[in-house]
């Protein structure tokens, strides 16, 4: 039998059921993302396993890292085969790693290929898919078909003029919908490096001039219109922690005057400011049906030397463990005071918060939509099986999974939206233990209707599609 | 077979022989709740299933919330049908929360219904449980009876005149004996609303003037004295978080003097005179043999909006995170140098906190009680399968869960004494694991034992009945 | 069947065949344990059952307080077998707990005892384990050699002149290498009493005069020489919680003339004077090639008033939940940027820690070893077999566990090696489970490497033995 055979992690009988009647066949609505648009307009081919596999995908280069494998052979000028040497010779050490499933899901899905990834395996595969890649059915677009995905979610920046977004929809350029989600990080974070300039190019964006804090809130709600024109439903923040700070328009004027002069804010100056700006689009938000996503508790670029060489993004990030509860609360309560808190998912990179944010989105929900408040889907470091098990149990426990809107691959990488079929098989193995055990009913049509909803019908009733 | 059968979350022989042995027909002790005496004296009956279920229990309101019901149709001026169908159309989506096994315990138990609530079965679950609650065997008091339950530890402020205790021991009311517990939160919480007007109140109920702390610790003792005289056998504190910073009696006196005279305190101030009042009567209950419990983590009254129009208590609470061990053992320390620490519970709303906990007992042991101090069962939002299997676990990794006090409802409502099943079930299923595992001999006499003494022994001789 | 059968925790196939095949035999790298040298060198043997095992175990004592049992008949006066018996009649209710599984593995092992200690089989254990003691293959030595250990890290204080080191090494004393790690937490520990009168010791020993920060640091650097001249392979620090302040030379030379004038310091100067010295040694280890272990999350002798009576080490410490995964990742930064940063295995004791530290991990890893940061075995309170599972899935999930340096004592007894065989059982069990639930193929030679790499190999290579 294949190690990816048809019941891969399905280990009862009313889990394959679930998944292959439910489950398998229901288009991908992956509403987070990294993918770069332009890659999509211009359908791009990819010359080698090693530029789709390991060419901008920090999990590989930290597990090749933590094998002792030299930079220059995982991120440097070595050649791309003796890179994807590395990564195959790591692997099998990787037990108990998504990555080990993650990868053979791709090699068996895109690449036709059923075998095991190792250092005696790798040439053979190094073949195989270089080949297939030359294939036009290996073309972005074909990929995203092929894997049946509906509605693509990138990552994109308020200054971002969207023209790939553009023209992909007017030239009709992919069976999925291509839509931008709005990240201001950049006007949030006052503290850091290249503020000022950015708020130059904010302003040129907006086609404003931006001499307050309250100019700053006035072009994002420009540029967040113009997103919304092209079909935006979801934003995005990446915090460090979350911070709720109040503070009067003066002040946060004068903080935002102090930055703009060059000089350097306080914490507690810079969380004021911030605060400020995150209610005002949190409000903005609210009023154009926009989905506002929270993600926090990454501590980045913890390695000043591999920084200074790599840049960001690069695989030197970690968990931090901010104490944020009361925060949130007091974030989400501020929006709901005024009537506008709008449709929000909450993630934290910390395993050890889910049953805080499942306490929180109860407090919280509303009208608006079944599940307003939502915990995201296991992030990053918990995109993991037992991360993921972990999620849907604590979510399970203390709200309603049944409202749940599921999966997103959160990628840089084309070859992802298996991750999609491996938490639909984790989310069908979840129910399969739990009828099997005398927890759940075994009634198959409750039981499909919430695994439909889970892996489709949610997110796209969720994100207005 | 029906949901609820006779082998419901029993997966093993052991664990099936090892509940319907020993577990299934000992009494139950419910040390800890927040049910209202006078119903008990008044024998109260309940008009519909509405009434009873969704009264006052926000765990269902906030899971109705969570399906985006307006407050109108939970809490609000909506019929009682209405309400009841909500609930019963969310209920299947609520797989794997702890609610759809405690209603279905419930609706077999109370009202001998077999089948599953769902929005087609809702008709005939209101027709059914509203004749059968017409019955006297519905009574509160046949309730409790038929429950087998031999104890009930309310929940009472210290101004409380406790006349329906008195009442239901005076009159024979109940078979289980009512006895009050001394909860004194508002002579603590120097830092929130109404303290001035409460203290003069306890004054009032002391018979004493309260001009100092030390009248209030003299208040309270006076109080605790009258508690012990109706058999109060435990105190119970709910804590935002866990406090220890000492003080001399000038500045304590100092502070209580600031906050009578109307003026704010800060938060140093409040946990100084909070340290105080705490340590006083961690004394007198060591003095009385009272057990001490000790709640702390949850964040309260999240919501504004909601809480205006609703008040506390009605499902806007969450979780919170604070690092509070050192202050626990300090706490802890503090009473035992003196040689007066009180036979002690300690539960935390954070699910983190399970071998932080686990590993404190074991630091303040005594022979006052083979576990004088305990971990309490897992509590409010971690009370659910998955919560109390981590307790028991972490407990039985780093103490002796032999010596466990076991369960309690810490409920509102008369029907919630089947989760003393479900926790019996579990840890049936628990034990039963472990032993087909091979983690512990098939030695049904030492594990009976120490089912029965979890179930109800430990607690009998810990709350000295 | 013994309760100690053949395949004891494993409970599937694959681990049987695992364990058996591959993992049973290895030899054991004792990498860290509190072992005394000396009581090698004079290859002790113990009279009774009580002095091997109670002597000075605080997880045995920590149980039979709990139990309700006095001190006296636990750490004090009474005779050794009252203390034994207080621990068989306990060790029943202790389900759940390793103890119930070390002993019995302890006494199958070592005293081929096949049946349960329990108050009714205490007295035949009682005096077939004393008959055994008496035997010379019950010395120090003998069971060394039995255990097939080949290294013995213990933990030495800088001062050490480790003459029991150097005798077992010139008279061939043992079968096993018994190497010294280097310890300097009370050169570091500046706010803890005894700091100035250590300082004098540390001087005397290194043949020099200590006057500043500065000459502390050559003091270590001169007995780091001569610990590695012994074959010193790893260094240990003992950690309240981990911090990484800043600061001039100049400010730490004020900080440490501070403190030996007899002042207190502040916490924050405590922690520059400290982040100093563990930057210094960092960067000696690095350039040795000394393994650097971090241990933290402890809070010790919680319990004022037995620490007066019996002092520390006695099984009044507990977990302690600080958040410190900035401190780490600025320390070991700031080693890494300097190109010194050494191999480092990071404990802590807060389980919620986990993915925390395997997230770290992987941000410094280096060419120098597979594996050069590593996450420690589940140590102390987490050395459960769930808190080992819970180490091992997390690494998996995070990290290479193909590269994992495994398990270690951290034990006072002789007896525990055991704790080996523990590891390995549950570690074949969890690649069993993991193989059988189609999550990694069925490679028996690749698991089998793995297994045995876990177990000997990859630590041999990490100390460079």
């Amino acid at each position: 039998m294949s190690f990816i055979h048809n019941d891969f992690i399905l280990q009862t009988e009313t889990a394959k059921a679930l998944y292959h009647k439910y489950a398998e066949n229901m288009p991908i609505i992956d509403y987070h993302c990294h993918i770069n648009p332009k890659e999509i307009y211009e359908n791009r081919k990819f010359e080698n396993i090693t530029q789709i596999w390991l060419g901008g995908d920090h999990y590989k280069w930290r597990l090749i890292r933590s094998n002792g494998v030299c930079e220059n052979e995982i991120t440097g000028d070595a050649d791309d085969k003796t890179k994807f040497m590395h990564f195959a010779k790591m692997l099998p050490k990787a037990i108990g790693n998504p990555m080990y499933h993650w990868c053979h899901l791709e090699l068996k899905r895109y690449f036709g290929y059923d075998g095991i990834l190792n250092e005696n395996t790798a040439e053979e595969v190094w073949n195989l898919c270089n080949a297939k890649l030359q294939e036009d059915s290996m073309s972005v677009c074909s990929i995203i078909e092929k894997s049946n995905v509906k509605m693509i979610g990138t990552t994109d920046d308020p200054i971002d003029d969207l023209i790939w977004h553009k023209k992909i929809r007017d030239e009709n350029k992919c069976t999925a919908k291509v839509l931008p989600s709005f990240r201001p990080d950049k006007a949030v974070n006052i503290d850091k490096a290249g503020f000022t300039d950015y708020i130059a190019k904010l302003a040129a964006a907006a086609g404003i001039e931006i001499n307050s804090a309250e100019d700053v809130k006035k072009a994002l709600t420009l540029r967040l219109e113009y997103f919304c024109e092209l079909g935006c439903a979801a934003s995005d923040h990446g915090l460090d922690y979350v911070y709720y700070n109040e503070a009067t328009d003066e002040e946060v004027e004068a903080i935002f005057k102090k930055a703009m002069a060059g000089e350097k804010v306080t914490r507690d100056e810079a969380e004021k400011y911030k605060t400020a700006i995150m209610l005002h689009v949190g409000r903005e938000y609210a009023k154009r049906n926009v989905v506002m996503q929270l993600h926090y508790g990454a501590q980045r670029n913890t390695n000043t030397a591999k920084f200074n060489k790599l840049g960001p993004d690069t695989g030197f990030d970690c968990i931090s463990t901010y104490n944020c509860g009361e925060a949130i609360t007091a974030f989400l309560n501020a929006l709901e005071i005024d009537g506008l808190l709008p449709k929000t998912i909450l993630y934290s990179l910390n395993p050890g918060d889910n049953q805080l944010l499942d306490t929180i989105i109860g407090c919280f929900q509303g009208t608006e939509a079944a599940g307003k408040i939502q915990h995201g889907s296991a992030w990053w470091f918990s995109d993991t099986k037992s991360g993921m098990e972990a999620q849907l149990e604590s979510l399970a426990n203390l709200s309603i999974l049944g409202n749940f809107v599921g999966m997103l691959t959160d990628s840089r990488s084309f070859l992802s939206y298996t991750r999609h079929e491996y938490f639909r098989r984790i989310l069908c193995n979840l129910f399969g233990k739990w009828v099997e055990n005398g927890e759940y009913p075994a009634d198959e049509q409750q039981l499909g209707q919430m695994v439909v909803d889970i892996c489709y019908n949610n997110a796209k009733r969720y994100f207005s599609l």
